[in-house]
């Protein structure tokens, strides 16, 4: 269903898009940005494309946190983001309550929960965006937004899953994930959950404190990846992560990061659940940039 | 008025973009375009943001010609353009002809013509896309369209003109330039008109050959810009096409690249005749992407 996602040529322009947004994100100078462009463009040559791209991003990352001297460029942003997740958290909760399938509802909010993202690097106004999808009476998400939408085998694998490891995203949109931890709890309060933020700072991705301020330890054990890579890259996370990895009896992985770096990883069962949000992993799944995604993976 | 038109952060994505579409029509495959990707990155940290951005380009597409051991990449598409261009000549007349204001609707066409770019690049069906543009009854373009559109100052200045300068921009554009340039011709036949192309190809810019075939010669002297930038950077140009530019009572630009080299040299009196492609450029004039701009640069 889904090709090995690698990193495109066509990344490679957006690499230096996003270096260039995070650094203006980060306060630098136009001279500053120069210098991480230059020095990402140097190290280039030496980059594979048979590298995920979250590998990459890492990387540009590492670059920008030393030009900037800033271990946490994205540390206000994070917090921004906490805030409007934690000021919507009672708002969700009730949209679950009032709709029918409930279950749905959760995972349908868990997903539009990864605008956050998106909202940062196109400039919406994240608030009223969230508010006017929260409004819709009938349904949550349009149809056409959910061309990949495999729902069924998600309720089916969660009925039968013990153990459960949730991958998270970005700080706030964690908010929208325990919303539907709490989901799942409340079906089955024996359901074990962990959930694996980042090890330390990379770009506005989720840690420790973010999970901690948006209550996540509620209901669910918090481990760290033990990488710093935006996405779950195997290769460089921790024993400990890869224990839990490898014995959950299934995984639920949020955002576009967490698929870049495990689509290509063919042995376990994941949900992908995340909001495409570019033209190349949209061509990979056969989406549309803005789709709402629920992707099966069957670890086959 | 407008800014001055130098690089900007924000176009190095972009560079990256073009080198990988151009290498694309080019037929290379992935690993000699990550090859050509891999030399721009190299020499990137070399470049000043200083440059314009066809001088940028100019470098792109020598090293382009380097990989894919071809000095005209472009020249099928140039050959399309021309005749996609030729084919709907006696239709551009037609529609000049029938209107109130002959030389409004020339000078319409002319910028019209500049889609024929943008189509490449956007996979536009260039055909239908001109001939729906023409099929409109009252106004060729719409008001919301021409949010720059010094008209009154290029009809103005064009009957006091009697040398113009004309600079072309790209291949198959050429026949909407003609339908232009006959009509000034029609006006007044006695009134010198000069068409610069550039000099050796460069990504699908019009050269001596594609004004040829597209009936230039009939009306107006053909001369080379002396250049294969993709836009009149005039530190490149020959001392021939300088002394037409600082002698000309007028100059007619087309297309970005033109008014990206000459937006920041503010001492001839100049027409941008375009179609706004990219976003910083659109920031820079204040207009959208897509609006059919005619600039005026007073020389002041």
């Amino acid at each position: 269903m889904v090709n090995i996602m690698k990193t495109y040529l066509d990344c490679i322009p957006c690499f230096f898009r996003q270096v260039i947004d995070a650094g203006r994100m980060a306060g630098l100078d136009d001279k500053q940005q120069k210098k991480v462009v230059d020095k990402f463009a140097s190290i280039l040559p030496e980059l594979s494309l048979d590298m995920s791209p979250p590998e990459i991003a890492r990387l540009t990352n590492k670059l920008l946190q030393k030009t900037a001297k800033s271990k946490d460029l994205y540390a206000k942003i994070k917090q921004k983001s906490n805030q409007i997740g934690l000021r919507m958290y009672e708002k969700l909760k009730q949209k679950v309550e009032a709709s029918k399938d409930q279950l749905l509802a959760a995972v349908e909010i868990a997903i539009i929960g990864n605008i956050i993202d998106y909202g940062a690097k196109n400039h919406l106004d994240l608030d009223k965006e969230l508010d006017r999808m929260l409004r819709k009476e009938k349904q949550l998400i349009k149809k056409e937004k959910k061309r990949i939408f495999n729902y069924k085998q998600f309720k089916e694998q969660l009925s039968r899953a013990k153990t459960i490891l949730y991958l998270a995203d970005n700080a706030g949109e964690t908010v929208f994930d325990r919303v539907l931890i709490e989901q799942i709890k409340r079906i089955d309060p024996n359901k074990i959950i962990i959930y694996a933020v980042k090890d330390k700072p990379v770009i506005n991705d989720a840690l420790l404190e973010d999970a901690l301020i948006c209550g996540i330890d509620k209901q669910a054990e918090i481990i760290s990846s033990g990488s710093d890579a935006p996405g779950t890259v195997l290769a460089l996370c921790s024993k400990k992560f890869l224990d839990v990895y490898n014995k959950a009896d299934m995984i639920i992985s949020k955002g576009q990061g967490n698929f870049e770096a495990l689509a290509a990883v063919n042995k376990r069962l994941i949900f992908f659940l995340f909001m495409v949000k570019c033209a190349v992993v949209a061509e990979n799944v056969d989406c549309k940039i803005g789709d709402i995604t629920l992707l099966f993976n069957s670890g086959d």
